[in-house]
């Protein structure tokens, strides 16, 4: 394993690391959140912070929520790839993970990724559910916004609630209290039904 | 201050919110650590996590130490603008920082840039400037690397080590506490000598 590129087997091995990062950083409220970049409209990098919500049933899709009326949801209609960067402050251990992004919000016609969304809707809390109540984001404010929006538990997703489905193309893992270091590439199978991983150990 | 843009006064605005916030999370050590988004050569986002070595004298720069053959430098060279994400675990304040990077490496003719190269060498400690002697970075591993690297402490900074000066454009900050989100724009002065900074108060 220490040279030359390695198929992955069974257990997909960068799952399986970030399992254990997960398991290990749990104490930390903020060990689910990490940077998405993206390529802005003018064409610089943009990043921020975002909430991991999971993974998508069956897949490496990682699920993220955010609103519609954001500037990442324009961005990603017109360059759909983006970069991870997840790093965990107690394991000293870093997951970049570049892949291609999928918008679903309410002008999705497909049902079944609207049902993913609507999944994504109820499985957050009353209070995220909240924020894509709030007014439109990055404009100027021009009252203070008044703290009682109110949303009963049982309304499926408001217009601006949006999941992005990010799917994993390559993962570059390292643990920097080993000193170790993984790339992990993802192809389709012949058949193009399912991901293929294969992976190699490189110099940190 | 609310609504509009105004012009901030003698003391920027955002680099004092910036140094509140260090202060208030100064006993983790990580936060000194940000995620640097930058666009690859093949136009998709990259980002990792970079550690910030303060300001470059008498401007609002950024200095980030970094080896000459990480992708990173490749990509700068390539397309010289970058978005830092900071996010402070803590005060729950999260600094978004686009701008246009300078490197100064070992190809560097200018002389002042070169003494502020060799300043930030002598400024980080041996360990980390024993980084710079490690194996090429991304490369397959060919051999259990030796641990044994040496340098001496007097010595000069190596072919491998290069200098960022990332010189910041816009700031979008925001509070996750208090709900408060402001976006902080520079232009040039008149003369074009300083960097004049405007801020608005924004919908988080």
């Amino acid at each position: 394993m220490a040279t030359g590129a390695a198929t992955a087997t069974a257990v997909q091995q960068w799952r399986a690391l970030l399992a254990g990062a997960l398991e290990s950083n749990a104490h930390l409220n903020y060990s689910s959140y990490f940077q998405l970049a993206t390529i802005s409209v003018n064409g610089r990098p943009a990043n921020r912070t975002v909430v991991f919500r999971g993974f998508q049933e069956g897949s490496d899709n990682i699920l993220i929520n955010t609103d519609r009326r954001t500037k990442k949801v324009e961005e990603i209609t017109h360059n759909p790839y983006g970069e991870i960067c997840w790093y965990f402050t107690e394991s000293w251990e870093q997951f970049r993970i570049n892949g291609r992004i999928d918008i679903i919000d309410c002008s999705t016609r497909d049902l079944a990724k609207l049902q993913q969304r609507e999944e994504a809707w109820f499985a957050s809390s009353l209070n995220s559910r909240l924020q894509s109540l709030r007014p439109f984001p990055r404009l100027p404010v021009l009252e203070e916004p008044s703290e009682d929006y109110q949303l009963d538990p049982s309304t499926g997703p408001v217009d601006s609630f949006c999941l992005l489905v990010f799917g994993p193309e390559q993962v570059d893992y390292v643990n920097l209290k080993t000193n170790v270091r993984f790339l992990f590439t993802s192809s389709h199978s012949s058949d193009q039904s399912t991901n293929v991983w294969k992976f190699e150990k490189v110099n940190p």
